[in-house]
């Protein structure tokens, strides 16, 4: 039958050249006669595989020395834990920015853990855009700014990122490695690697090494990112196949021209749906047109009672994982780095004579 | 070259079958046009993918309906603080009993949570052996007595489970599924996969629901065992395709006869290599003999400056990573369940052939 258009919010679609590879090697890395999963953390071949991606990632994000990479199990939704255990005490305040729903959850592991000042939120525009930065109301002395810099669900991105006097913290869990950014910028940001960067079960986090060592008195050592930093992410065995798969990925990308080219992709890709979307009077964007992603696209269509016939024709012609999420309902398409400008374009097309046959 | 026997420690051997399996379906599974590892988790192929595997642990360890069977991240080091967080107050007492080197760290851990009784430790014994239990001092009222069923770098492994006041809570991660036990008379099992049943990243814990919903105060959700049961393991996105590995792995261990059947090749295989340890005079296996694991076995060679020679003779032969622990030196071969009685055989003639040469 062949490969799908998988346009899935994650675990999502990875370059077919990622998975032949890894299907290629899959018995036998490099002669030796085994799968890279059945190889200690510790064999002088899985630590070139796991140096090689940080190298990778550092050379395609221009992550200086300043900062350290790490690899981590237990996804984004573990930081949301982490980062106040590692960023300041019980009694201190930090600030969120709240523009969606992984919002609402860093911020709820968050009040559990410090005191949450909510600087600013388009709560009360269902979250379809984002609070502009005149309007934020920072607590003095908070600890960190947290932002999500790509909200998954609500397909809303910062497309600035702010200036903020305490260090910014950003989840960017959909969007990592989709656009060029200046990580110098950040404190910390943080992505589940489901998205851009490998399987599920692997979670980048780049931090400042002024931030590293604060760790709140009590933190188990495995969630200190000082302890997980000094030991290279190999405080205990690290997932060791999908470090693997995320260097593919990584490999791929700068084989691929690196972050700024696939910028120019994704930008089109975006481009080009949203304008078919605008175009129409069956589709409709809710996001503001100023913060719309470019990575997640959420669309209704006029009448709800077509989604399930949308979606069946969808699937007829190979185009997957549409659905919208459960919480905004219509379409959602997620134009991840490995979704080709192919698969766009059939969409578009789908979209095109979807509405035709009902004009 | 074809595939080398593999003794290493973990991350471990895979069934062959598995991994065939596995490439089989690696860029499309069951005509999806998808990858396991580009689908979402909630999809209903994934749902089915992690259902089965459940049913199948549960069937294989005859775990009953008063257990909850979790598949989480941060292997069986998060469980070192999960448990603490879990089953007792800062101020409660927790029994270890100290048996080698996860068990060292399994303590430090706790440690930084709770009050620790060491009732018993064979450090006197450097971890040869594993003390009786008449020995053990538990202290009145502790939350949980712990120990470490196996110890994957000493080679020392309980043979009988002792009946203790106190919830029995015990790292199996590099025994489960190896033999048979009894589910029944623990509180708490729990496995990083990276032996016996996948690849590393995946960590599966067999808890008892009474002792859910005893969280302390302030433990981060995601570190909950009672919110990881209520949301089916799926709290955050899990790592999708090292539970699928595990679902392959244990559908083959039932399709090879369950766990009785792997308990009778594992004893054979281990009462072969021990045998021809203890009838050379090269070879030592430092361990008592009614202690010696049938998982791990740490032997050394009388002259340690013959290790390097033995490793690259191996190595010849594809008998891979058969170095020992650096804190214990020597050899170490880990004959966990997809290492087949052809492979020990082979390391058995390899050890004899070397010895020969020498004698």
């Amino acid at each position: 039958m062949g490969r799908a258009f998988n346009f899935s919010p994650g675990p999502a679609a990875l370059p077919d050249a990622v998975l032949e590879q890894a299907r290629a090697e899959l018995l036998d890395y490099q002669g030796q006669g085994l799968s890279v999963m059945e190889m200690s953390h510790r064999s002088k071949e899985f630590i070139a595989i796991a140096e090689a991606a940080e190298a990778d990632l550092r050379t395609l994000l221009a992550i200086s020395d300043d900062y350290e990479v790490l690899f981590l199990q237990g996804g984004a939704s573990m930081q949301f834990a982490m980062l106040p255990l590692n960023l300041c005490q019980a009694e201190d305040t930090v600030d969120y920015i709240h523009t969606g729903a992984w919002g609402s959850k860093a911020i709820a592991e968050a009040a559990r853990l410090a005191n949450v000042n909510i600087a600013a939120s388009s709560a009360d525009a269902d979250f379809t855009c984002i609070p502009a930065r005149h309007t934020w109301q920072l607590m003095p002395g908070a600890a960190y700014c947290h932002i999500v810099a790509n909200e998954t669900i609500g397909g809303v991105q910062f497309h600035d990122f702010p200036a903020t006097p305490s260090p910014l913290v950003a989840d960017m869990s959909s969007e990592l490695l989709s656009r060029v950014i200046d990580v110098g910028r950040f404190g910390v940001i943080y992505a589940g690697a489901q998205k851009n960067i490998g399987p599920a079960g692997l979670c980048v986090v780049v931090i400042h090494k002024e931030l590293l060592g604060r760790a709140r008195p009590g933190t188990p050592r495995i969630f200190d990112y000082a302890v997980q930093a000094e030991h290279g992410s190999m405080f205990n065995t690290p997932p060791t196949y999908a470090w693997y798969l995320a260097g593919l990925v990584l490999r791929w990308l700068k084989d691929s021209g690196g972050v700024a080219a696939i910028e120019t992709i994704n930008r089109r890709k975006a481009a080009k749906l949203y304008a078919a979307i605008d175009a129409s009077s069956l589709y409709t964007a809710p996001v503001a047109v100023q913060d719309r992603s470019i990575m997640n696209v959420p669309f209704t269509l006029a009448d709800p009672a077509l989604d399930a016939e949308f979606l069946a024709g969808a699937k007829q012609r190979r185009l997957a994982n549409l659905k919208g999420h459960r919480s905004v309902g219509g379409m959602r398409a997620s134009l991840y780095n490995a979704v080709s400008e192919a698969a766009v374009d059939a969409l578009i097309d789908y979209m095109a004579d979807f509405e035709k046959e009902r004009a």
